[in-house]
């Protein structure tokens, strides 16, 4: 199994089972809408905090991915989650209503995919065979604890970007029907020097490229064995950097086949979401949501998500420290 | 492998082939100090902040850990680690200065089994060679986020613990000498209600019982089958309640074969430290210092930590919110 030095291949061929994404309004007003498997339709849930908020909307996608895996909470062996919130508290109090066995892990917004990996790897190895893998954010906990209480209507610099309310879960198994998890490859930390926590997209760029590069490098593929790569939340100032960065080292794509799914969650130039979608939740729903619906419908055979985290908090920022960044991709292919 | 529904077995038997803890001065003071491999006499560590100083804890011991297993930071594969920080930035930023893959978890007080048990799977599962794992925490930190800045003297209950400062760190391996990774036992949430932050030994003392009667149900053993049990950091209050919820259940130890790194790291009758030791370097230090070298010394040949979490945040319980609590455990044999 040890092909690559960073890349894990998952020979055992781990399946979703199992997907689900619970969404708010601003994502249930964007182009993926149908997608979706919950809008809703207020963005306090009818919870009396946000972070209440946040956790609602991961345990009914946690809810929803066991169901349509038609599984029950109790047939669960593990799960794997992570979020943004100081000490993830959205996912270790949505582990203590899943109740099965919890690892807690962060990534920052690359959190959908290390968990995924993880997930994958604890079923590819035979230690477990149903793993749920979840992730959430909320854009008001994030803001308020990140940067501004939303309350405030304190402005926004164009490079900022917009915290996705959403959350994403899946059921990987060691056998069924659905898309198979092929290869994880796990990224290292890139930090340019960036410290600027309204830029985070131009921060993580050279994380996705580091993981994309390594990526073709560790599996001796190439972009055309992709019918479509995406990065996490980059969004329409750190996407356009990405690009240019793998141009010069001669990979090209065109935007059909290399997208950001923090550019594809929202309608950027007419929602109000300064240069795009962030947070853990804005690949987990562009991911659970859209894409393995494309993949089901038969219109994409095999991807590759490059989920992106910048790994600050408002402490170390305050101290004066740089943005360390980080990109994990995973593999996700749909069987003949 | 699939032997326990919680319980991975490492069939390929990883081993810990380098080990290294940096502790502060109070640890340095206690009981344990000869097994230490760095001692801090300042808090401080001549940093400009606490949170530095924690860093520099971490990223001193994985420097220890891998020069004793004779590696270079090049030959690391992949680096797992987590800690008490908001966004577990003291791993985060140490990750940056060791350079490899690196997923980052969170487990509160239970991050360094948790990161232990990943780690071990990855090699098992020969996903990676050499695998660093490793956490931290640091007494001024911990309690500037979790409760009050240290600097403004507050007084404290009895029942509350002192947050070790010290970092531990191991290389976990796929072929090499020392003590070898049998199995972990992967916790659930464990929850009765408790909302107290100055007495989470109570909180936590469920989750221990109920990973280690499950790690005995998975593999059949049973308390004679270990030379030591230890949990993470119960202390004085937590531990003799995990202790009595296991005489009920027909499980008696004596404390000579079942004990609390809590308890263990300090002198908790002299030193200042009211109920006893905590936070992640609590389990991390005395398993990584004082416990191997116990097994290499031919004093231990088989051991299995309990390491136990509070998975609360100020704003958790801010908001009203009970604390859920967690356990992972980890069995480590000494070949002979």
């Amino acid at each position: 199994m040890l092909r690559g030095k960073q890349t894990w291949w998952f020979d055992k061929r781990p399946v979703i089972i199992g997907s689900a994404t619970v969404v708010g309004p601003d994502e249930g007003d964007g182009p993926l809408a149908a997608d979706f498997d919950l809008i809703h339709p207020m963005l306090d849930l009818q919870q009396k905090t946000w972070e209440k908020a946040e956790r609602l909307l991961l345990e009914q996608a946690s809810d929803l991915a066991i169901q349509s895996a038609g599984l029950t909470k109790q047939q669960l062996q593990f799960y794997v989650g992570g979020d943004l919130m100081n000490q993830i508290i959205s996912n270790s109090f949505a582990a203590r209503t899943v109740g099965a066995p919890y690892l807690g892990v962060f990534g920052a917004c690359s959190t959908s995919m290390e968990s995924l990996a993880i997930a994958s790897l604890i079923v590819n190895s035979g230690s477990g065979s149903y793993v749920l893998a979840g992730t959430c954010s909320h854009n008001c906990t994030a803001e308020k604890q990140f940067r501004y209480p939303t309350e405030y209507g304190s402005q926004k610099p164009p490079t900022a970007q917009y915290t996705v309310t959403g959350a994403g879960a899946v059921v990987v198994a060691a056998e069924g029907e659905g898309p198979v998890v092929e290869c994880a490859t796990i990224g290292k930390i890139a930090d340019l020097g960036i410290k600027d926590p309204f830029n985070m997209g131009a921060a993580m760029a050279p994380a996705a490229v580091d993981t994309i590069q390594t990526h073709f490098q560790d599996t001796g593929r190439e972009p055309g064995d992709y019918d479509l790569i995406v990065t996490g939340d980059l969004a329409s100032v750190g996407f356009p950097i990405a690009r240019d960065l793998l141009s010069r080292d001669g990979v090209q794509m065109e935007q059909t086949v290399f997208n950001d799914c923090g550019l594809m969650v929202y309608d950027v130039a007419k929602q109000k979401v300064q240069a795009g979608g962030s947070g853990c939740g804005c690949s987990a729903v562009v991911t659970y949501g859209h894409l393995l619906k494309r993949m089901k419908r038969g219109e994409l055979r095999r991807i590759l998500i490059v989920a992106t985290g910048a790994l600050l908090s408002p402490l170390s920022y305050q101290q004066g420290e740089s943005i360390p960044c980080i990109a994990h991709a995973v593999a996700i292919e749909q069987p003949h």
